[in-house]
């Protein structure tokens, strides 16, 4: 029987992101079938930027929605704090090794057929609409994850 | 048979309580048994606010205690740095969704049933006594959340 | 059958590492296969501090390696935010319950065969060398953590 891969992705930070959809890639590669269920900060990586639409937002969901990164290739570092190491260092590390960018795994992961779901509750709360997601994101409630979750091998929460 | 979600709460930040509590009360709403495990910072959402008791505690054991929060809703965000989103802010975008506080998500856990277990080296080592988490609380050893998990359909470390 | 689990060591910080490594020691206690798979800031946990070299590396490489800490008491803690709770009060407060260091935690799983697996991807991309790390560790790409995921009881993201 397939194999499943089921991934809670909470965590905006690039290097986490980075984490996930790298297991993602790799998964789709050999044949096992992935979900990414986004929340909180997570969901700042589904956000097409082609598409943010301030209208009919509250104040608190504009504000949030320009002050946090609409390209990927901003989010921060779950740490620079190791001694100053930053961002850019890292980013030209990455290049160094010729290393994709967060964004290539993310269309990787798309073009595969990675499953996208978004929680509506933090979708809500964040003041997030279905028009400025990817157009194949779901949105959905936590029941949805948990019953996507008990079907698969392999849970983490990210 | 019954399936089983399995929770490690590691952190003490608002916004990963609040995922993983959402997960446990609506994995009780479909019948799915949940157990929560609670160590490190995680312990801060256990205590019972009327009940913390200073007698016995070293200096280091009492500097702690009083420098934390006790009130679950002060607790911070892991992330206070996308550009100066704040605590505040999030709190008054739960509100315009009628999305309710931290606490009421703990409180419809602890009526629902989910089992609450307590890392015993890290209530040790925080210098926790029993009498002041919530009475449901058990202290056990890191043995026990393994049994725990390897009976579980689903295990995150959150 | 044998149980397994396995761990995903994301983390390089020292509250974390120590609840993966009580993990992994705990596990191994009750017959419990442990795998632990270590990728970005985990890395910093195999670096055998006798061997560190710095031939071959480039200036970024270099960078990385001198500033981050080589000895893995000196990882930071995940919070050093609660009321500024510090590193320093955290292990004074080990020490009054006799608790061991982390690198007592690392020493146990190593003595206790827990398997341990290095992201190639990570430690081509943060310029570590073979020889830089424990001699059990092996480098694998993500595949190879997987498929170790997919035969495991208990899966976990730290």
């Amino acid at each position: 029987m397939e194999k499943r891969l089921n991934l809670l992705m909470f965590s905006g930070d690039y290097d986490k992101a980075m984490a996930g959809l790298i297991l993602a890639n790799s998964a789709r590669e050999i044949n096992i079938e992935v979900t990414m269920f986004f929340t909180f900060w997570g969901l700042l990586l589904l956000r097409d930027p082609e598409k943010i639409d301030m209208e009919g937002k509250s104040l608190y969901e504009k504000m949030f929605s320009t002050l946090t990164p609409k390209d990927i290739e901003q989010l921060p570092l779950s740490k620079m704090n190791y001694a100053g190491l930053g961002k850019a260092m890292m980013k030209e590390m990455l290049e160094d090794e010729d290393a994709p960018p967060l964004i290539a795994f993310l269309k990787g992961a798309r073009k595969k057929q990675v499953k996208f779901l978004a929680c509506k509750l933090s979708v809500d709360i964040l003041g997030f609409k279905q028009e400025e997601f990817y157009p194949e994101v779901e949105i959905v409630d936590a029941k949805v994850y948990l019953e996507d979750a008990l079907k698969s091998d392999i849970q983490l929460f990210i």
